[in-house]
């Protein structure tokens, strides 16, 4: 037997025990004629101590190992001299009578501590040894402990988990499916699901009611910052259910989640807001609501005073950022730069100061006096001290601009606590949008969901206005999760593709499958899909979503530990009746 | 609000209430003025009852519905004149007094009831149609039970789930992989794993001590019956743990699960076989326990009696099949018959008739007097009555047949009854195997199983005798996982290796990452993976995986209903730097 008891184990009650311990060695110490160490695992960690006098040949054998060796001691539990209270086992330590060195380790390439030395590519190299450090086993844990949540409660409200097929077929469309070649069926491929989408409707159609699956999709796509090419959903689909039947159950599930693993109350309903308005006030569509500081819109306010940049603006908005007023002209510059960056692509910024003494200064003196100026203060209930930052020009340029200036100013004044969280249902997303590129309308969710049943009536005439049945989880400025009522009617399902411009043949060839399904009795169904990586990234209060997944791939799509992707041979790709046919342009 | 209540929940206490169901047209019957609508969900069936004079109108709308579709009604719980005890919600009906059409159904290809008439290719092509029949629906109800078991236990007993990547490295001996061509990474693939085998043990040198994962995995190879291109796995591993401890946790999992699923009593520890034994005794390393009829070698009784079949006959071996001596000449030749079909391909068949009159009658009565037959049945322990049946030749091929033959009388015999079960370890396996197309070993498990301690000298002089800590559980006959201990020593690891012919580049290319892991302190550890699909199908008590899962591939690696695997655009391959280079041979 390697162990009676695992390193995070035993008390003060324990003492007297005859016990063993396996585990990595953390730390050596030698202290007089005492050798001591510290012993991880998963569990703990436990201090080891070895006396040159009482047992000289195993307090040498004791020396010899190194950090991040193997080993197993036998031994008692004694009380400790020196406690250490941040410890749970720090009340004791073990004599050790005999070790055994289970296995060697080489000097790991970077520290295996809290806060290591090792660099971003060397530590995903060696991705097994950084998940040794207890940041990277917290998450870990915690990634566990979020699914158990999830499922827990979803079992409760009768949903059944069900695997959908990983081997699908690949659509016409799907430019960022990754394909599987068939070596059964040469010349044709699999698909790797984006998402479970259709077989989640499907199982609706036939009958199971509510369905939930924590399950890896797949996107071939550019990987901008914090994506992988794999990532997990926690994919759910209810039948005879409307939205807010989905909204309320998955707001409990939300709740459920905060409350067992942080110890965090949310409180429901969760607030809702339309798309429209999100845009508005906050210039995204997942708007942070820790705190205010919300967009208003100018246009009306400071049109028709000769200020040209402003006049010929087709949108004029700011925001308001408390007590700021004593920014310097050299602050004001920085920000003007920050907002000036390709990222933002404002072309100016301008500033008005409501001094702490009740004057104005602002970078448009020249065209508004302090009456005007004391308006614009007004619109935004602005107090003395305060500094207004307008932002004018395109409107979608000018609201992602603002947007991004209130989360800046949200962090330079602390309002973006990571400890806080404030969910928000964003509702009511427009059906289509129009995409200028093929000069189509695209689905703005996926051709599946169901319009407003009162904007249904302009889905030919204008469809661009039709509101969706659709809706976001957004979390401090996150989208956790989205999803949306169906269209479960095949004559309804007909309207929209047309109104996507697909002909009849493109919409039998990509989505037949499902229309015969829903010849046969269709039950009104909605569903949502959460990303499981972001969700436990943010109850983490991480950024990134790589430190919540063992073994992420990096921006490039590499796994750089196995070293995947990488050739095959010849005759494997013989096999499946293929072979290279590398573009130049795109390698070089 | 589509429902108050699901289908399988009113009771005589709801009598009286006002409530709105929805679901699916079961069947349909007019009786007099009145039509009664049998209501479907997944949680049960509802009668509902239409009285045409008190609503005409109603009715009548009643009376346009056709099976399967989907409405919803409104009404008030009433007592059935008629209850049926077979029904939870036999003793009410529902007095409805509004019906409204959610979704129209044209005339399904097929019955959906308990038995259907669609024959298995119509059902794969409607499996969304197939999926509302009772059985599919208790099945994948029951697999979700048994998911939520597994996890239970799991958690309970300090396993944490953590996913491994999908998106993997192709290795040169990867011939059953399934590739996943990189658009990143032009002329690069992926492959799907056919088990996250190396990814558990990275996490045990990571320090997670115990790890699981239900889990997707994938094997490109030519699907035999009940094979399926993508299965499940139940994959775990658990850090300084022996051989017992992988046993005593995974035999307590299992109790578990049938107790909590089954209501089924499996007595622990479950029996511990050696290889050797299952093979001496039963033919294979899989045996059905639930019956006895073990396989005696009579090779030393019935050589040197000039009769030729025996005499150059590698092994003999025989089953008693207890009370068959009154099988005809027709019953004797129907059943050589059938060991001489060429999956079993024996040469014949040699029959020892114990007659109740304690004679005996065989097919070698030239050969063999009375007194040595009477050897022979004692060998076998056999009584009057009883038939003795016996095969010569090949010892694989002979042992294989006297298996399968055991089997079937077995079956003959009802000695196999479904709802008993009879798990078995069955242990020390061989390391390897001698392959004779590639002149070299191969692992029987996979090149990181260990050897037994007292064998591992053989591993160089004579690998082929050296036993594995390797284990696989059998209940019933059906293999439901298999495990090992691992090697976690490098030393070990390189020489295994060396017996298994690869060179030290190979050995690099392969598993390079695995073994560089291991110079960091790897911990000894163990493993196993349960067959999820044929646990289910087991306790199920059905014969195929097919049928618990709800979009399985057919033979052919085809998913009949979507279509796939299917044709991609040439655009798309050339973006992954592919084009097609069809094989004649192999399409024709």
């Amino acid at each position: 037997m390697y162990r009676t008891h695992t390193c995070g184990e035993l008390r003060i009650e324990n003492v007297g025990d005859e016990i063993t311990l396996s585990g990595w060695v953390q730390k050596i110490r030698n202290l007089g004629g005492m050798t001591f160490i510290d012993l991880r695992d998963r569990y703990g960690i436990t201090q080891l101590a070895f006396d040159e006098n009482a047992n000289p040949q195993m307090t040498a054998k004791a020396r010899e190992v190194g950090r991040e060796y193997v080993i197993q001691v036998k031994g008692n539990v004694i009380e400790r001299h020196n406690k250490n209270k941040n410890l749970p086992t720090g009340d004791i330590e073990i004599n050790c009578n005999d070790i055994t060195i289970l296995s060697k380790s080489d000097i790991p390439p970077f520290t295996i501590e809290e806060d290591t030395d090792g660099g971003d590519e060397l530590r995903m190299k060696y991705r097994y040894l950084d998940l040794r450090r207890a940041p990277l086993q917290r998450q870990i844990a915690l990634r566990h402990k979020v699914a158990q949540e999830v499922r827990k409660y979803l079992n409760q409200q009768d949903f059944f988990e069900i695997e959908t097929p990983v081997l699908i077929k690949s659509t016409p469309e799907g430019a960022r499916d990754f394909v599987v070649p068939s070596r059964m069926n040469q010349g044709q491929f699999y698909a790797l699901p984006q998402s479970p989408q259709v077989f989640k409707q499907l199982l609706m159609v036939s009958g199971y009611d509510r369905y939930y699956q924590i399950v890896k999709c797949f996107r071939d796509e550019d990987l901008r910052a914090d994506r992988q090419p794999e990532f997990t959903q926690i994919d759910c689909e209810m039948s005879f259910a409307e939205q807010d039947d989905v909204l309320s159950t998955f707001e409990s599930m939300t709740k459920a989640i905060f409350k067992n693993v942080l110890d965090v109350d949310l409180k429901t309903p969760f607030h809702r807001m339309p798309y429209s308005e999100a845009m508005a006030k906050y210039g995204n569509d997942k708007p942070d609501l820790r705190f205010g500081m919300e967009i208003h819109e100018l246009s009306k306010l400071v049109k028709g005073h000769d200020f040209k940049v402003f006049d010929s603006a087709e949108y004029i908005g700011g925001i308001c950022a408390q007590g700021l007023a004593d920014y310097s002209r050299k602050d004001i510059d920085k920000l003007t730069k920050w907002v000036q960056r390709p990222q933002i692509g404002a072309k100016g910024l301008v500033y008005v100061k409501y001094n702490e003494d009740g004057s104005f200064k602002s970078s448009v003196d020249k065209f508004y006096d302090e009456t005007q100026l004391k308006t614009w203060a007004e619109e935004f209930n602005a107090k003395p001290g305060d500094l207004i930052l307008i932002l004018a020009g395109d409107k979608p340029i000018t609201l992602h601009g603002l947007s991004e200036l209130r989360l800046e100013m949200g962090n330079r004044l602390g309002l973006r606590d990571k400890n806080t969280f404030v969910p928000l249902w964003v509702v009511d997303f427009p059906l289509v949008e129009w995409d200028e590129e093929s000069k189509r309308y695209h689905a703005m969710h996926h051709p599946f969901t169901a319009p407003k049943p009162e904007d249904a009536g302009l889905l030919n005439e204008d469809p661009g206005k039709v509101r969706a049945n659709a809706y976001d989880l957004v979390i401090n400025g996150v989208e956790i999760g989205g999803g949306s009522v169906r269209i479960h009617d095949q004559q309804m399902q007909q309207k929209m593709f047309e109104a996507l411009g697909f002909t009849k043949a493109e919409a039998e060839n990509q989505f037949g499958f499902l229309m015969n399904a829903f010849k046969y009795g269709a039950p009104p169904h909605a569903g949502i899909a959460f990303g499981f990586d972001r969700l436990v990234s943010l109850i983490a209060q991480l950024d990134s979503i790589r430190d919540v997944i063992a073994f992420p791939k990096n921006n490039n799509g590499r796994d750089v530990m196995i070293d995947s992707p990488s050739g095959v041979a010849e005759d494997q790709l013989a096999e499946l009746g293929l072979k290279l046919n590398l573009n130049k342009k795109d390698t070089e």
